[in-house]
């Protein structure tokens, strides 16, 4: 067993099961870990939403980002409804395993607001700005 | 004063005063938002951490990152003792406010391991391979 402290001084190439990472994630006490989806293409962070353990396996699986709502407390597979899905292109976790970063292919707006992307407040000075427009049509 | 689910519907280059938005981030029961570095020139995505209302303003102020260490309950001026620091070039809040984005400039590897980001395990079928070493030198 490896844990993830060990890794570190590992060598590129080296690997390890997938099971035996996810059995040791620092989940938080809801069992989430934040998970943010970086477009393939253009390389826009989209937005950050939540995994569980489940949702990381669904994901996998399927080939599709799911997470888990906290608001909801439900399963959730992005685009379900809107029909915005992130096909997976690839998925990566980090050194001490509390974050997760799904590079995607984004069908349409990522976010629910109909903007490409989620982080659309921009901090200027001692402002913030909205710098994109819904989607429309 | 508007809040984040008013904002949603309001156009481009609408302004709304820094301090109103920060006064209703959805802080978490630690007082803390997730928080996203990604590379100004590269687009990688290099590292998740956690700001407080603090650390965020300290940012800001300061024109380098600072996070909030959650292991060591303190603030965090990544790269403090480094040297490796992130420059501060845009900041940005998502839709309903429980993610912030940082593009910075990262001065030598973002990961505290000494590779140049967080993100290098990445999955591979049932595997999880390591695909990047640490820089030496």
């Amino acid at each position: 067993m490896h844990n993830l402290k060990d890794l570190e001084s590992k060598a590129s190439g080296t690997r390890i099961p997938l099971n035996q990472v996810l059995d040791q994630l620092p989940y938080n006490e809801q069992g989430l870990i934040p998970a943010v989806a970086q477009d393939a293409d253009s390389k826009e962070v989209l937005m950050l939403a939540w995994m569980n353990r489940e949702a990381i396996e669904a994901t996998l699986k399927n080939g599709y980002a799911t997470y888990y709502s906290r608001s909801r407390q439900a399963f959730w597979r992005k685009g379900e409804t809107s029909g915005h899905l992130q096909k997976l292109v690839a998925m990566h976790i980090d050194c001490d395993g509390d974050a997760i970063l799904l590079t995607v292919e984004q069908s349409g707006p990522a976010c629910h607001t109909n903007r490409p992307n989620c982080f659309y407040l921009k901090v200027d000075g001692e402002q913030v700005e909205i710098i994109s427009e819904p989607e429309t049509g």
